[in-house]
């Protein structure tokens, strides 16, 4: 079956991207620390995917996109729009396979997240995040060019990349022999919690699947309540700078299904969350990386399924913060 | 054959302390950034031992030495002395085993040492590190207590332990079909890089396999050029607080047979290490544990053995840096 048979992925398109991202993405490992559990009361494992390759899960998404049609992509090259994250994914992704690739960019991302971007080879042209339409603008860039959009988050392939995270942690939990309650993911257009989500769902059935979004951006969680595509409010503003986005439709339609809800964070959690991750595991989050984790720290957990201390997963969805606001989020 | 058969751990023993670790250390990933293997000419592999419970390396020689005989220190106690990592690696490892330490620590260690060793349920005294005679304190201690002493480098099992840290390198680069020209270790006491070079000369016989002291404590740099132990002068300085120590006799003379020299770095390399790998990497590192991959930035490395760009690989020995200091290295 192609993809063009069914529009939602399903498990074993996950299994897929995961052979093809063998040898390439960074299996991250689950972490934990003893000194943690301890003062939380809950036994918590992260993910951190602050230590994939460009400092995020979203080259995982990036590649299986790219890979997966590498001569399309090779002939037309791509266009991309983000707010960091995907955009060094997607640039990173195409450096490896030999593809051409454009990335509009808010002005206002972190001039880590643009010069990385372009030191990865891809061209980068900025605009206004909340003055301009960038769909208009790549739309425009396509016509012009030929290119193929690959979008940051609302799209098979991206998904399933992402997914790839979901099938990790079940695994390694396998492997070590532990029963997660709940497993939590950062949440801005939703990519990442549909297919990894999906994932956790399939092989550890009894495990909830949670969400996490900043308070002002809890678009997932309004969405899941209504039943129909919520927005932010124009006025929204976060230190989460990669969760700004609003629900796609696939994502939102595969979050449905497997998602029991979305917890959200507020900014100065996300900074305790961010200073933990820095004592406890030696890990440097950025802020909407740090999301999951803030809610996990902060969610009062029922007892366990086995009445015992519960036992929580939260992705670390990345790393790229600037030097001077990460040193100022630490002290 | 036992240790009393035979002072020298081999290849068998670091055998052994992997099987006693397995489940219990994290298997640390191998990581690489594309964009600075660019900017150095090199691929440049991050082994981040960092990321291992209580945030270094030592936490595998302590839990060895412990659960190789634990039947022992649960009734008799220990007694560690260590500037801070050993401290929490044999404070954890104790925990976890159920044995009862006293550690001694200098009083100007990082805080956050301090605060974390006395956290996994140690009992902390403090001495004066440039006066205090900490092998006769330890030896008062173990007078009047019946304590046994866990050295921090210089012992058998504490090399055996340190040593899964060199087999998984060479494990990993296996499965990933890379072969190193260099592997490097921090090298305070020198205890990672007798067992970690005994593994990877024993598995990588054609790695070079390097220390890195910072340039006031090469004390091993200096003992391998004369062939006798040589020490550190009373007034040397470093940022390096996990390195301010002369090598031990067991761990020389096996550094020895092993290593292929030692390379120094100053303060400001350590410094920038630490930057680098915040950006590149998103690890925290402490600054004796950026040592190795600072030498690995500087050092002049020549053409691969296959006259490519070499392959290097550094361990990052530890991040357990005060909040402080690191956001004041990081701007």
């Amino acid at each position: 079956m192609t993809e063009s048979d069914r529009s939602v992925p399903c498990f074993a398109d996950l299994k897929e991207a995961a052979a093809r991202l063998k040898g390439v993405a960074v299996t991250t490992p689950l972490l934990e620390s003893e000194l943690l559990n301890k003062r939380l009361g809950i036994r918590l494992l992260v993910k951190p995917e602050s230590l994939q390759k460009t400092g995020s899960f979203k080259f995982r998404g990036a590649y299986n996109t790219l890979a997966r049609h590498a001569d399309v992509f090779r002939r037309r090259g791509i266009v991309a729009y983000s707010g960091g994250n995907h955009a060094q994914g997607a640039a990173a992704a195409a450096a490896l396979l030999g593809v051409d690739a454009v990335v509009l960019m808010p002005s206002d991302a972190p001039a880590l997240k643009i010069q990385r971007t372009q030191a990865y080879g891809a061209t980068v042209q900025l605009h206004d995040r909340w003055k301009d339409d960038r769909d208009a603008l790549a739309a425009e860039i396509i016509q012009q060019t030929g290119r193929v959009l690959v979008p940051s988050f609302d799209h098979f392939d991206v998904i399933c990349g992402q997914g790839t995270v979901g099938l990790e942690i079940a695994s390694q939990c396998a492997d070590a022999g532990i029963e997660p309650d709940a497993v939590l993911f950062c949440c801005g257009g939703g990519g990442l919690s549909a297919g990894a989500s999906l994932a956790t769902k399939t092989l550890m059935p009894a495990t909830l699947a949670f969400g996490a979004e900043p308070e002002a951006f809890d678009d997932t969680r309004r969405s899941l309540l209504s039943g129909r595509r919520e927005d932010n409010s124009r006025g929204a503003r976060s230190i989460c700078d990669a969760l700004l986005t609003r629900c796609g439709e696939l994502t939102l339609s595969m979050n449905r299904n497997t998602l029991n809800g979305v917890l959200t964070v507020s900014d100065s959690q996300v900074l305790d969350a961010m200073r933990t991750l820095f004592v406890e595991f030696k890990l440097v989050a950025e802020p909407g990386g740090a999301a999951a984790f803030a809610a996990s720290m902060s969610h009062a957990w029922p007892r366990s399924r086995k009445n015992d201390q519960p036992t929580v997963v939260a992705v670390v969805s990345g790393g790229n913060v600037e030097p001077a606001v990460y040193a100022a989020a630490l002290v």
